[in-house]
Parts: C-alpha cells; sequence; structure tokens
C-alpha cells in the first residue's frame, strides 16, 4: 500500500479569512515518523460539489484520504453526502453514536432535539471511529482497494480522533520506512549565505535531500535520506557542523529562549535585559518558558532617552557624544541593568526600528546589542531590512544569541 | 471578469508538520470586502509536477490564481520554472529587483553571491511587483485571459505584496459589488457572553447575517448584508452598540494597542509599564506602533520580587501580608511605575502564569492589573483557564483594556 495521503479540507470558515487551517500541519507532523508523506492539501467550501470534486481528485491520486469537516448537525455538514455519493451508498444511523451522545446530553442536563442526533450519521458500511472529545465520530470507509477517513473538523475533535484511531490503523497498514532525519536551527545568519556555505563541491551527495526553512530571524536546516543512505546523512551532518558552527543552535526543534535558559539554568546563573527599541520583546521571550524565573530576575524598557540615565546610570555625556543609538550607549545599559539587577549578565538592545527616526548616519534598522558580565562587556552591531516589527524580532533574535555565544565562549 | 479566486501554496514545509499555512486566511480576509470569494487552496510540497497540476487544475476552474512561495534561490524554489512552463515563457533577470537586492545587500554589508541573485528571476513578460519585505519580487502574468499572481511565501512578505500590488489590482479589475458590513472589535467579554447579550428577540432580522470570530482576549463580531438590507445592518449596529457598550473598543480591525495608542496621543499623555508575569509584552506590545516613543516612556519588569521593591518601591510589608500576586501590590507596582517615570499613568500587571507556582488560594491564571493616574489607582481580578503563553496573552489584552477604560472615564 501507498505511504501517500492526501487531506481533503472542508469549511467555508477556512477560505473566508475567518479561521486558520491547522489541519494539514497536525496531519503531516503525525505522519511523518510513519514514514508517510501528505501530498497534498485540497480546502474547499462547504459545497456539495466542491467537496465531491477535491475528493474524487484525491482518489485518482493516492490510496488513502482524509476528509476533515462538514460531519456536524447543520445544513452546511455536507461531507457525509458527498463521500456516501462517491462510494455509492446511503446513510444510516450508527447506534453506538448515538448511544453516546444521548449520554453526554444526560450528563449535562441538556435537551437531546432531532438535529443533534444528525451526529450519529455515518456512510453505510463504514468502520465508525470514536470521537472522545466531541458528537461527531470519524469513519473509515473502505472503496475499491482504496481507504477513505472522515474526520470532525475542530482541531481539538480532529486530533482526538488521529491519534486514537487514524495513526494505529496507518501503522499497521500503510506505514513506510521513515526516512533518516537530523535539523539543524541556525542563526545570525540568513538562508542565502547558509546556502553559500554548505552546497557545492558534493553537498549534498546523491541520495541525500537538504531543505531549509527560514522564519524570522531562524533557519531550519534539515538533512534526510531513506535507510540505505543513512550513512551518508551522518557524513553532511558533520560536514554541516564544521561549517556553520556556532550558528547552529540546536539539532531538535526548540526556540533559542529555550536554549539560552537551559544554558543559564545548567550554570546556576541569571540574566537581566534593558530593552530601548523592542520595548519587553525579549524579555516577554525569556519568560515564556515555563520555570524561567529561575534564572530570569527582570530588566528596564528604558523607551525614553531620560530612563536610560535615571534608571540604568547611562552617562549624559555618552548619549550626547554617541547618541542613544551607539554601541557605547549599550555597553552602559548592559553594565547599568547587569549592576541594578545584581545578575550574571546584563543584555540590552537600542535601536531605530523606524519607520521613521533614522538619519543617513543612523538609518532606520540599526541595532546595537551589548552583553556585560564580570568578564567585561561586548557591544555587536546590525543593520536590519524591514518593517518596525522586522527589525524589533530581529533585534530580539541576535539579542538572545549574542547573549548564548558569550555563554558558550565561557565554556 | 470573474469574483471568484483560487489559491495554489507551495512549499514541503506546510504539509511535513514544521508549519502552519496562514496565506487561505490571509488571502480570504482581504478579499472579502471587495466582494470576491476564495474558492479553493491547493496546498503542494516543492515539486515542479505538483505545482504544474495544481495551477492548471486551478486555471480551468477561474479566471484569477494566486501562488504563493517557491520563489527563493534554492533548488527546491520551484514556482517560477513551473508557472513559465504552463505559459510558454522563459525566465529572465529583473533589473530593477537585482538593482533592490544589490542595495539591500550594500546597505547591511554583506556579500551578494550569485545564488542570491536568482531572487531577481522572473518569467518573461511579467509586471514586476515589490517585495517591500524581502529579496523575491511578486509577479502579475496574463495569459489567455486570465491573470496569475506569484507572491513570495514568508507570512510578511506575502502580506505585503498582497496588500500593495494584488488587493490595488483586484479592486480596480475584480471587484463586486461588496455585501454592507459593520465590524466591532469587542474585548473584555468572551464569545457566548457576547451571543447571549445579543441574539434573541428579533436579532439578527431576515437578510442580515452575524458572524463571530473570537481569538485570544478579542472576539470580532461581524453584521453584513447585501446592498438591498443596508438599512437593517445600521440597525443592528446600534443594537449592538447599545448591548455590549465599552466592550466595543473598535469598529476597525484595529489593535487594542492602536487604540490606547490614539487615545493618549490625543490627549498628549504618557504611560510606563510594571509588568511580573507577562515580561515585558505589554511594553513590546505598546511599542510596535509605530511614534509610540511620543507617549510610551517604558518601564520595569520586574520578575523577581525583590526587583518589585527595589526598582518599584512596592512596601516589603505589602509582599510579606498580601503576597507578590496581590490587588494591593499590583496598586503599588502602578504607583510606583508612574512616580519612577514621570507618566500620566502607571499600568502594571502581577500574576500567576503557571504551569506550577499555584496554590489553592492564588490558583495558576489569577492575574491583577492596576492603573494610576494623579486621581488615584484601582486595580482589577481576573482568573484565566490555560496555557502559561494564552494566560501572558489575556492579561496583556485585560490591563491595555484597564488603560483604555480609565482613559475614557476620565473623559
Amino acid at each position: 500500500m501507498s505511504s501517500h495521503i492526501e487531506l481533503v479540507t472542508t469549511g467555508s470558515e477556512l477560505l473566508s479569512g475567518r479561521t486558520a487551517n491547522t489541519h494539514a500541519r497536525t496531519l503531516g507532523d503525525a505522519i511523518a515518523p510513519l514514514g508517510m508523506d501528505l501530498l497534498r492539501d485540497t480546502t474547499v467550501p462547504d459545497s456539495l460539489s466542491g467537496i465531491e470534486d477535491a475528493v474524487r481528485s484525491a482518489l485518482s491520486r493516492v490510496d488513502i484520504v482524509l476528509v476533515s469537516g462538514g460531519l456536524g448537525p447543520t445544513s452546511d455538514d455536507l461531507t457525509r453526502e458527498a463521500v456516501a455519493g462517491i462510494v455509492g451508498k446511503g446513510l444510516v444511523i450508527d447506534d453506538e453514536a448515538l448511544r453516546r451522545i444521548r449520554e453526554r446530553y444526560e450528563r449535562s442536563k441538556r435537551v437531546l432535539t432531532e438535529s443533534v442526533q444528525r451526529h450519529a450519521l455515518v456512510v453505510e458500511g463504514a468502520d465508525v471511529l470514536q470521537n472522545a472529545e466531541g458528537l461527531a465520530p470519524g469513519e473509515r470507509i473502505s472503496w475499491k482497494g482504496k481507504t477513505i477517513f472522515l474526520l470532525p473538523g475542530p482541531p481539538r475533535e480532529f486530533q482526538s480522533v488521529l491519534t486514537q484511531s487514524v495513526i494505529p490503523w496507518l501503522t499497521a497498514n500503510a506505514a513506510a520506512t521513515p526516512p533518516v532525519t537530523t535539523i539543524f536551527q541556525v542563526t545570525g545568519i540568513g538562508e542565502s549565505d547558509i546556502v553559500t556555505r554548505l552546497e557545492g563541491s558534493g553537498f549534498p551527495p546523491p541520495g541525500v535531500d537538504v531543505a531549509y526553512c527560514a522564519r524570522p530571524g531562524l533557519v531550519e536546516v534539515r538533512i534526510s535520506a531513506s535507510r540505505e543512505h543513512a550513512s551518508q546523512v551522518t557524513g553532511c551532518a558533520g560536514l554541516v557542523r564544521n561549517r556553520l558552527g556556532l550558528h547552529i543552535f540546536a539539532e531538535k526543534r526548540v526556540t533559542l529562549e529555550e536554549v539560552v535558559g537551559q544554558l543559564l539554568r545548567k550554570r546556576g546563573e541569571t540574566v537581566a535585559v534593558a530593552e530601548s527599541c523592542t520595548g519587553g520583546l525579549v524579555g516577554h521571550r525569556i519568560a515564556t518558558i515555563p520555570g524561567s524565573s529561575d534564572y530570569f530576575l527582570g530588566g528596564v524598557i528604558s523607551y525614553a532617552n531620560a530612563s536610560k540615565e535615571r534608571e540604568l546610570g547611562v552617562k549624559q555625556d555618552t548619549l550626547e557624544r554617541h547618541g542613544a543609538v551607539s554601541a557605547e550607549t549599550a555597553r552602559e545599559m548592559a553594565e547599568g541593568v547587569r549592576s541594578r539587577f545584581g545578575s550574571t549578565y546584563g543584555l540590552s538592545i537600542t535601536g531605530i526600528a523606524g519607520p521613521s527616526g533614522g538619519t543617513p548616519e543612523k538609518p532606520v534598522g540599526l541595532v546595537f546589542v551589548a552583553v556585560a558580565d564580570a568578564a567585561g562587556c561586548e557591544a555587536n552591531e546590525r543593520r536590519f531590512a524591514g518593517t518596525r516589527s522586522a527589525v524589533q524580532e530581529w533585534s530580539s533574535q541576535i539579542a538572545l544569541d549574542w547573549l548564548r555565544l558569550r555563554i558558550l565562549n565561557q565554556g
């Protein structure tokens, strides 16, 4: 049986801007460990002909098709009808599903209307898949050697039926040998620079796939190959480590703030932040990690210049001679917040996020970050292009990375 | 010309579980005011045949097709090739795009490699659409009376080219009669409470559609009808204003931080923040608004208790008797930051974001926000369910809302 799957996502709300479609990501993530690929996601509105067309077309390409949504009781829930039409069956009430609906309604003392009972309608002959999170069950339908799964649309219910019923069935009936994969989280260097450093002179070797996925301030590099090329992946991974060095901050799916937090926790060290143009973003990112109060002491948002002097002890002379956006001010901010909060590290950012406020010498996107510790203080200058929030996001990323490198260099 | 659009989203990362597909939502949202419908989103991996098949198939159903992603410099960026093949054209370097890439690289002092220059490749004869957020431009291609748009995949770049180039073109060439719509941004009250307050006794009247879209800390209520029912929309809107009152913070798509910023700017007032469990999120949200330095002075992230005393002047006695998470501490934090920064308003948050740190009396999700001004200081207690980041997001939302209400009540 094929290791390819297609998804048909139904729901007008997914195309009108009201709701984001999370099913493709959830499904792709769940089947990757089985060595299976999601080949396509077709999202269509709640229309009988649209659903029919998308499902028929998917069945012409692959042997396993998942259809999500449209299993509710209202007139725009049309998935059952569409699929019943394709496989030439009728709809019947599933007694077990109806019993569970009755039970839920009795428990919460609500009145069971006829409309609600429509949740128990399934395609004749389908294997009914329990839905622990809601009223509409999932279904597995066999037809001409192919398999069609119907899953409820609400993300929690979709995830539940997927985990409880679909994945076990796929594992038993369709799983292939998963590829051998190594992933790298890379920061401080752009996608094209990474490509330039890595590719060429035999990289990647035949049989090895390299994929890049760029997000703000971060590129994920993924190297994979089938089992028989496993040793090649090991070789390539070594090469990636050599060529990207400390720009790699992790070899799994974690954030930079998690990695920095783990480093600080392991060493029993603490940090405080002094933020100007980011307004608190670095502090917030550190604070998103559970337990960060063990190493994050807090900080100062020195948005106005006066607060840089008053709260952080930046010298008036420094501000006058070098300006608020300068390596000198960044260093005094980092040292100031470190001494006020008594932390191991003081981390600072000052820059021009734009869109206004730039000058020829100090353009929008110019940012200085600095880290102070007992050994001294170093600043780093960067220039970013893009909108205000892009500059802010990038700034927070390089600040966290600058801190990570400082911690590591003290190894 | 048709008012239907299809989207073809390319990118293996969208099907492998690595990234969520946000383009369908963004596009659906952007074309709704033009009276246009997104008829289908087909998401395919980075494969030449997959992209070709999906684009051809979309072109067989509608006159306008958007293709996103695959415009980068690497070997898995195949959209240009696929579409060039369909329309029977070659690829050429666009001089203006290349000039902009050079400029960006010179500004940030990076070396321009040959690989990077591939960003400037476009389909011969295409109208090139500037990308203010990245290197790869968008394209508009006319072919056999149909129109194909190519847009870069990174969400920020997709949004930018969509807003700058695609929407203006659609408005001029394809827009239908849009429905009459009023939208309300509502905060401080949940979706089911809103439904209970609004619906029943003839609301909504026949011909008028009401839709609710809930996001963390925010519900958008949308009332719409066709032109001939326009007067009904006006009537309904009045009713919504009556029944939801000050919970409505805007009647257009703006954020709470924008509304608060506008209020402060109009009154020539300023704010400083004192944040505990949010770690800087409120400050960051205020600082995302261009020009916020006119009214945002900065603040203190008092994550550790010691800093609440030292930086904000919270009394040791208050912390010992009432705890760090209490109305009393919230008030002293707000007063403390106001007096240190000399701002019109001091805004504070203290709470337990979880997942650990809760007690039976002070459970995870308990949050106090306070606003201080010349007239005094008031605290507000709330309890939220959900993950750590949900509690942080909700907290920042009610803090900004508490500030908004304080400003308005002094009207």
